[in-house]
């Protein structure tokens, strides 16, 4: 067996394994989904040293959008404006630089508590610090759409998995319009990576709130996701599996569609079904 | 659609949904599973206030070891002597006390770090921050065995996750001897609380380290997994999913037997081939 080689660029790595009948061991050529750290630092304009935020696992390829979608959905950044510039000291670090006026809320901040947010909900100081406060209510996002553009999304989100096809190994989070043209799909070893991903590239690019828009899970909904969703304003999350106590509780109080185990028969709505329009 | 009744003793919710076929909706009974957070603290025999040290996103029950198969696999606690008593301030806190002796320790402690360890990787001070030392060297357990006992592993499994078959949405980690025999097996919609809790229970009693044994994961095998795996002496790891980059570089240099994409027909070996047995 040779060691993996890793091709950071592509997020997957090639490595020679063994795969077994159950009666003899066969070597065969294997690809396998990238994993490493991401060290995601703060610097303000009158800092010297950066402060570090988080470190997550993730899978190699659009750092900055993860950064800044992780730090948008933590609510630590509102605005792309306040971002001076990003620099990457090493490949598994990147350093957001913020521009002159942000510092104060740096400094108010308790390091303790960003230090802790890295999957967006653990390891945060108090209970109370797992809820985020979203800049947009999606309550007012009255839009009716017809569930039947749901059915492709499975099968579309699938088709463009390219890491996916490849590992069988990582999860997708796509965001799609309500009648199911895809707009960004982004894949991840970590589902809560994939998501920032995509937020991240709707904070960069101004696109922020994703009004009359459906985002689509690969996997289960946790409260943590839809806490991300929450915080971009999507007002519809459809997933592929099951939904948590808790990602019911908190879709309700937000006034998200929230729809799991969808399939090409049938799905289940958990909350939010006056949107949909038969 | 009445609000989630939750049953917190048994790890599941029951509510009314809709269900709908793509053409209209129709209202039934559902069972989801529970997520809630539970708030991890440590508290020393001379300390005034307890220091929080993570707060996870867990399945209520099993949270005595749940947060000591935590604290264990963190590497903060290496021994059961350590630990005077636990308790439970509210439900979704757990305090953990220590015994006169182990305050050395908990003040030498980085609280940041600590603090930021939750997931057991995410979140850490500084990238080498994510690697813990394990007690036990797993190189050293070279028992053979035949990969046959693998077959029946997931039917057990599924037949055993209690919770799964109700709500179709949670992970569960199995531990089994090499003859295949259940020892014990865990649920949680987090898949490392599964693991913590498994590894909790051996460490509660004694059985730590888990040598000549098979964990089986109901989903894939993320380094956090494996990390985990190894700091509790685990010898084989067999995954119905695909590994990442990272778990396959942590088992091989761990001594591990890495297992993934374990099928009723076949099954891939990523590390340690050299224990299988035909």
């Amino acid at each position: 067996m040779t060691p993996p080689t890793n091709t950071s660029q592509t997020g997957i790595s090639h490595l020679s394994v063994f795969s077994s009948d159950y009666h003899q061991l066969a070597e065969k050529k294997d690809t396998i989904a990238i994993e490493e750290p991401l060290e995601i630092q703060l610097i303000g304009a009158k800092d010297i040293l950066p402060v570090p935020i988080s470190i997550t696992m993730r899978t190699p390829g659009q750092d900055e959008n993860l950064a800044l979608g992780f730090l948008f959905t933590e609510g630590i950044l509102h605005d792309s404006q306040e971002v001076e510039k990003v620099s990457f000291p090493d490949e598994n670090m990147i350093c957001v630089h913020l521009v002159e006026g942000k510092e104060y809320d740096l400094q108010k901040t308790d390091r303790n508590f960003y230090a802790t947010s890295s999957c967006g909900v653990c390891g945060k100081a108090s209970i109370d610090a797992i809820h985020t406060q979203s800049l947009f209510d999606i309550h007012q996002d009255q839009a009716r759409w017809n569930p039947t553009v749901l059915r492709q999304l499975p099968e579309i989100l699938r088709e463009n998995q390219s890491l996916f096809s490849q590992t069988g190994g990582i999860h997708a989070a796509g965001l799609f319009t309500l009648e199911g043209e895809q707009l960004i799909l982004r894949e991840d070893v970590g589902r809560h990576n994939a998501l920032d991903k995509v937020i991240g590239e709707g904070f960069s690019k101004g696109l922020l709130p994703f009004r009359e828009s459906i985002l689509m899970l690969s996997g289960r909904a946790s409260f943590e996701l839809v806490q991300k969703a929450a915080m971009a304003g999507i007002p519809v999350i459809a997933a592929l599996g099951a939904p948590s106590s808790l990602a019911v509780s908190l879709a309700k109080e937000k006034g998200i569609t929230l729809i799991g185990f969808l399939k090409e028969s049938s799905f289940n709505i958990y909350s939010g079904h006056e949107r949909l329009s038969f």
